[in-house]
This record gives structure tokens, sequence and C-alpha cells, in this order.
């Protein structure tokens, strides 16, 4: 299973509509933002102006407490962002901390790089130009702390190169952002807006690092990069600030509930979010086509064997993750 | 005045709020495609499918006329396409038939590439590798007939190149598309749906072509390329094949209506498309600046000072244009 959040490929083996399955394969907010209705009906028809970019970019800047003087783009989703990265950073070989998302290696193998995996930014072999570090990490939660990152991005800077900070789970907890130091140095910050606003359909992301270089991505986005109805609703959601520190607190009190079905049925704990949990098993491959038979759909990891990831749920959810992980026993 | 669609610099210039201003700017086809309420949820808050893709995918195919044999990819726009095309075509300079849309030098020209102008595709060098043409051409609605791009697209593939034919504006005659031999030649037909359709801010513009060009394209694009909303929206509207035979008709009596307003306050037309007039005048700029002064935003083209594009616009608009170009006589 390559990616959570799409029920194709549960749905093709196990049956059932996408309505009866409980789909804790993401780490998408359950609880999203509340759309406001109507949206004004320009944001649909009309090209998103240069006007209403600069807001949401205003919006976007004091939420993720990106310094005056660095960059800010946005694109239609971190992935657009993630995809483009490659094709613009400076040649050489690009070290990428893992396990963790897949897709920062594929897009950098994608564009012809030479992929690095380390276990540690601070086993950066000489060759690697680039690095890409996920913080808070996905799957395990793991959160670089903003010492190794300084130092990783100076010795990459002597090296004409860039260190990806991909901070798509970092709203849980802002204290362990690396924007504040972006407009410095070459990091760059990636913040995914559809994860904890849980309006994932919406595709929005932004990129926060030195000016020149966001510039850079910019010009290779092009105009309108991000369409009305996600200029509108993203700039709404950003300045909420409330609704986000709510949102906070909610996300701890429901992961602690998540925590307690799951080690209660015998799963260990292993790391996550708030906005998931990664447990393992002595047999998850079993577990997780157990769920499947009853259109509970969680999240294989590939080379990680015995652990599965879980989203949050509703409490009726989670009573029948309980329930069925209770008959599976 | 670099695009159409964008009142920021006008409303800079001019004052006014931007419903003051009748914004004829644009190609954008003012009688949208009516947005069905309420958009599912899931548009929202999932991760697009792969299966609602494949969906949109072939809604897009039979609206287009595109050959079951043919690749075809979805984008956040044809503008995501214009921009990643440079990045991913072979290398060799592109020749790019002027005058045009700007975007397109814009991007190869970023993408570090040599670009020659030329007046018509038979009068392509040797050294060009790619070519691009739009047709209908905007802003002068010239359409480069099939046996044309057959021959330069055989021609650019002994080199291998592509050649890029940008059908942004060919929704109004479907009978001049290269899709049907899209799947057997390098050709790349960009769709665009928000114009024809009405729905710019949606961000939705597909690529078609031959199926190994098109899974390169893709990739480069990655997973999620475009929101829930548009694959809701954009599915619907291209099955709509009834709304898409009204409109074109439509849409040639509106702009019949627009070239009467134009002749008789001394115009000249030139060209354009149902959806767009060029038309000329001695004092362009000047009409354009008056124009300007009363709120109405036509689009003026740098490199042609003579010409003037207009969009389409309701009756009441078209007095009011009217009333405008009276008083400025």
């Amino acid at each position: 299973m390559k990616h959570g959040g799409d029920l194709t490929e549960a749905i093709a083996r196990h049956g059932g509509e996408p309505a009866d399955w409980l789909d804790l394969s993401t780490g998408i907010n359950p609880w999203p933002w509340t759309i406001p209705h109507p949206i004004p009906g320009s944001a649909w028809t009309r090209l998103p102006s240069r006007a209403d970019e600069q807001d949401l970019l205003a919006a976007a800047r004091e939420a993720y407490g990106a310094p005056d003087d660095a960059g800010i783009a946005a694109a239609a989703g971190t992935q657009t962002l993630i995809q483009w990265i490659p094709y613009l950073a400076g040649p050489g070989a690009v070290a990428i901390v893992t396990p963790t998302y897949g897709e920062h290696s594929a897009a950098w193998s994608s564009g012809g790089r030479e992929i690095i995996a380390v276990n540690d930014l601070s086993a950066l072999p000489e060759r690697a130009v680039h690095a890409v570090v996920v913080s808070p990490n996905n799957p395990d939660g793991r959160v670089t702390d903003g010492e190794a990152l300084r130092r990783t991005a100076e010795r990459l800077d002597r090296r004409g190169g860039w260190l990806v900070v991909d901070e798509a789970f970092a709203d849980v907890d802002p204290g362990v952002s690396a924007a504040a130091m972006s407009a410095e140095l070459p990091i760059l910050v990636l913040r995914s807006f559809g994860k904890f606003y849980g309006l994932a359909g919406l595709r929005l992301g932004f990129v926060i690092g030195r000016r020149d270089i966001v510039e850079r991505i910019a010009a290779a986005l092009g105009p309108w990069p991000v369409s009305g109805p996600a200029l509108h609703l993203g700039t709404a959601a950003l300045r909420d600030r409330s609704w986000a520190d709510a949102m906070r607190a909610k996300l701890a009190r429901e992961a602690k509930k998540l925590d307690h079905v799951l080690t209660a049925a015998g799963l260990q704990l292993v790391g996550g979010t708030t906005l998931f949990r990664l447990a393992s098993h002595s047999d998850a491959p079993t577990l997780h086509a157990e769920l499947a038979r009853r259109h509970i759909w969680c999240r294989s990891l590939d080379g990680a064997r015995e652990w599965l990831r879980f989203g949050l749920a509703s409490d009726d959810g989670l009573n029948r993750l309980a329930s069925a992980l209770h008959s599976i026993k």
C-alpha cells in the first residue's frame, strides 16, 4: 500500500462502499475546520488574483511563524513542492532521513538524483549536497531538534545544497518548526494545510525559506498555483488561531484515547504525532488483513512489517476498532 | 499588463472595488457551468482517490475526443502543465509560434531553453527540437490546420522533440482539435477546463498525448495533482454534453453582439474566438486608459500597441461598454 487515504485498493480487495469503511489509514484530522457557506462565486469563476494570494501568504506567514525576511510561496499541496524541488536544486546527491514518507525519495529519484538513505542528519556523508528530513517524522513522530537542523543547513550551504524540512505534521506542536531560521540558511520548510485542518481535498501547501530559493520555486510553479476555493478557505482557516489552539488540545486528548484502544488490544506504541499513532504487533500483516476484512483500513508500512499506523477516529470509530481488535484476538 | 483576469493592477491605478469593474480582460466564459450544491464534504476533507481521478479522466477523454490509446493526465490548470513541460522535454531549442500567450515562452525560458519565435510552423528552423503552437491562437484566434500539425510533429519526432498544441480555447470549435492524432505522434494537446466552463478558479487542465510522454508528465506531477472539488465538478461538467452544445451556440451569438458594439465604435475586428474578440484601434493605449478610467478593463497586448482584446459580457455589460466607447469618441 503506497499511500493512506485511498480506499480504492481496500474496496477492490475487500468489497464494500466507501461509506462502509472506517478509514484510519491517513494522518488527516477527522474533525475538519468547518467550511463557511457559501463560498463566494468568484472563487470558482475568476482566476485567483495576486491580491488574494498575498492575503493567503500573509495569513500563512503569521500562522507558521515565518520571519518577515523569509520567502513564502503557496502550492496546490506540499506534494507539488516535493515534486518540484529535485528539479530546481543544484546538482548533487540527496540524503534522506529514513524510514519516512516515501514521496521524497520517489521525487528525487524521478529527478535523476542519487539518494542516500541515512538514519540521522548527523550521519550525513560528504557527497550529500542536499538533505531531506520529515519532522515530526511520518510514521514514527521523531522530531529533529533545531540545533541539528541548523548545523546541517550550515554544512549543506557550504556545498551549495538545500535542507528540506517537511513539517507536514508540525501544526500539532508549533515549537518544533524550523521556520524561524529559514530566512538565513538554505532551509526549505514545507507546511501542509490539509492534514491539521482536515481538508486534504483542497490541495494547499506552503514552502518557507530563503527569499532567493523561494522565488525560484515560485517562478517554477507559475501563476495561479492555488485554486480560488483554497485561497478563500485557506486564508480564513489560517487566521482562525483559536480554532487551531483548541484543536491541538483536542487532538492530544483523542490520541490518548486511541492509544488506550491499541494497547488494550496488545499492540505496542512505537511513536507518532497526535494526528496518527504508530504501533507494532508481532503479526501486523495478519492484523491488517483481518481489520480490512472488517472494513477498517489502517496503514501498513513497506519495509517495517511489524508496524501499523492508525489515524484518529470519532468515539464511534474507536468503539468499532476496539470491537474488531477484540474479535481478532 | 501581463495577464487578464486580475483587477489588482487596474484597481491600484484607477480605484474602485472589484464589483464596480466590468472585467473584459479575460477569455473566460462569463456564463459558467452551474455548480451543483452541495459539493460532497468528502471532496474537501479526503485525499482525492485514484477511482475519482479515473472517472475524471474518462469524462475528459470523451469530451475532448482523445483516442483510447492516447494517454491523458489532469493537472491543477494547464498552466501547471506549461510549467512542467520544458523541464521534462529532451534537450534542445523550442520554436514558439508568435504572437501568442506569453507563459509558454516564460516557462521554456525559465527551464533554460533557447526560444525561437516563428510566425508559422512552416518556418520551423532546423535547430528547433520542440515547438509550441496555440490553436485557436490567443489573441488572434488563428487555427493551425491538422495537416500542418501532423507534418510538424513528424519532423520533430525525428529530432526527438515534442509539439505542444495548446487548445485552451478549442472547446468552442471541437473540430480544430489535434487530440485524435496525439496517440501516434509526439503531440501534447493541452486542454483548459476553466475557460469554456467559466470556472477558472477551480484550476483544472489536461494533457493528451502519446502514452509514454503523458506517463512521464504524470510522474512529475505526482499524486493528487487535482483538488477534490475540481475532480467532482470537472467530472460532472465534462459529462454534461448538452450544456456544452448549447453554450457553443450561445457564445457564437454573444460574440456577434460584442462585435457589433466594437465596430459601431470604430474599432476594426482582427480576429478572436467566440470567447474573446481582438480589435484594433489607431490609439488603442488611450482607449484602454479611458475605458479603465470608467472601470472597464480590457486587455492590452505587449508588442501590439494597436490591439485590444475584449472578453464577452452580459447585455448590461455590453450596454455599459457601448456607452463608454460612445463617451470616449
